[in-house]
């Protein structure tokens, strides 16, 4: 084991910040002191370069934290979730670098001497490539959010922790039916997403569940942004008015921000007249009006998990595939009433 | 110049993609091509360890994107737009490590082999030490979204590139007092941010400008978060009815959405009895009912910028110190009327 500051800064009757300046020949401590430092550090072989010191201890202290996309259907509450609880956990001890895979030479610089683990946050199975290359460059990964499909892959993964989408919507689709909703339209997230598919799923679910014809002009296609959720409202509004849904549930809380607007744009009262539900729980959905009713999903969690898996299989080389599933919860605010109690 | 893998791929007459799996050691390919490549990288002397490259090349490959805090009066629209910015820039080239310097270890790895260049997004002046340490240990450094105060500072940074905040809270202001507003409140940002302190001024300007006093009780203490504009609004409609603001101007959209919340709740309509404006013009501001008047403010520009001196300092080794005041622009939406056009 080779000598560390820590142990220079002993030697030396220093604090860690004096030995750390005089490695890097700052000008902020006394030349003397620095040239007694130096010595030292010379004396028991010290290796202040800190690439030199990763060809010895194999280790880059450094976490990739990738995402399928930082644009398009990602949103910045997404985003800014998962950074949290990740950063929470690995604090200063590991640099955390962070990517979308969408760009240009996503994989460049990515291997094992650059990253002692990565942390996919995957929303779409397209990324399941990347995954195959992370392994195959031996890097350990964690894969958030997406349900992985293959179980080869799922054993060789560090961990895969998802939210409970499926029934995360089935139980906001089930809360518009116990409230006498039976034209229950819903606004799907981008194409391609699995968590696309498994609200999707959760609602058609409820509806079968309860006997619940499906309609198929209720369902439109969404991309997760207020903009698509403004046009899928505009959409439904266009439906005659016998068959206007009296409840629509968007797959994120984006589009429903952009759900509301349309039908207040129409002079379409909600709750009165539609019932909104969004996905997410995102911090806008209790200051809206009316508040929106949304299916709280603990991303924040979710990366604090990732990251507690990978530093403990840092610390103890110990693997063991684990697959966890975080609940969602349906918080219901104004948004979401019975049909008449207007 | 020792050879790359691009040069063994054309002795060996195979794709990028088959060196470097080759030296990873994959599965993926031939055995024998696997030993083939390996021998000629051997025989070439080539260095297939990134860490062992960088002793030569000295070059990291890794940007950092640093922020004050990555919590608290950081929003997520405000990091999202800066990565964005970032990260159109640096494409896969670079690896792009994202910090918070409030984090425990935060200047740990943090040294001219780990990073080519630093992108700090400074929302405080209590950010120079680190700052200075960055100089100190000879990393080139950008600082974004903050006027740096010491012009000693200022000279040895890369660039320094603002918005005009105060500019834009000034035409904010200024646009209410050309719709007949005088009762004119303000909730600011957090405390010891730079952007509160320069949001202010620009309020104080526009009311001295135009001989308007200002009034101690129509300036609110905010934190940039929903909750703490909902608390400031909540406030300023305690004042006694003759005293009411018609006009509250939020140092940023999401205290905005919170000042809306209360006013909303408390039946006072917006605009009709009070007009709110924001800044920085996030994706809700026009999907809000009413459409929020708001400062845009073109962080994605900004990160952009910040990212392209960066890149053409590494790629040229010039330097110029770079002051760049980034234009704001007021949008004027819905939640701005004029006294009397109710």
């Amino acid at each position: 084991m080779s000598i560390t500051i820590k142990d220079l800064a002993k030697l030396a009757n220093v604090s860690h910040t004096t030995v750390s300046r005089a490695l890097n020949d700052s000008p902020l401590i006394h030349p003397d002191t620095k040239k007694r430092i130096q010595d030292l550090a010379r004396e028991h072989q010290y290796i202040p370069n800190i690439h030199a010191r990763r060809l010895v201890t194999d280790r880059a202290y450094q976490i990739g934290l990738f995402f399928t996309t930082l644009r398009q259907g990602t949103t910045s509450s997404f985003i800014h979730e998962v950074l949290k609880g990740v950063h929470s956990v690995i604090g200063g001890t590991y640099n955390l670098v962070i990517k979308g895979l969408d760009q240009e030479d996503a994989l460049m610089h990515v291997n094992r001497k650059h990253f002692d683990g990565v942390i996919l946050t995957s929303q779409s199975v397209k990324d399941q490539w990347f995954i195959d290359e992370l392994l195959t460059r031996e890097i350990p990964v964690v894969v958030l959010n997406r349900k992985l499909d293959d179980d080869k892959t799922d054993q060789k993964v560090l961990a895969n922790i998802v939210s409970d989408d499926r029934g995360g919507a089935y139980h906001a689709v089930q809360a518009c039916i116990e409230r006498g909703h039976r034209k229950i339209a819903m606004i799907r997230g981008k194409e391609g997403f699995r968590s696309t598919e498994e609200r999707f799923i959760g609602y058609c679910e409820a509806l079968k569940h309860h006997q619940i014809s499906q309609i198929d002009d209720y369902v439109v296609q969404g991309n997760y942004t207020m903009q698509s959720g403004y046009n899928g409202m505009k959409t439904l509004l266009r439906l005659k008015a016998t068959l206007l849904p009296t409840a629509v549930f968007c797959s994120n809380d984006e589009m429903a921000v952009g759900a509301m607007k349309a039908a207040q744009e129409a002079g379409i009262e909600i709750p009165g007249d539609i019932s909104i539900l969004g996905f997410d729980d995102t911090e806008y959905a209790k200051y809206l009006t009316p508040a929106l009713t949304s299916v709280k999903r603990p991303l924040e969690l979710i990366g604090q998990r990732g990251a507690e898996v990978l530093m403990e299989y840092l610390k103890t080389e110990q693997r063991g595939t684990m697959f966890e599933f975080i609940p969602t919860e349906l918080i219901v605010r104004p948004s979401l009433i019975s049909i008449g109690s207007r």
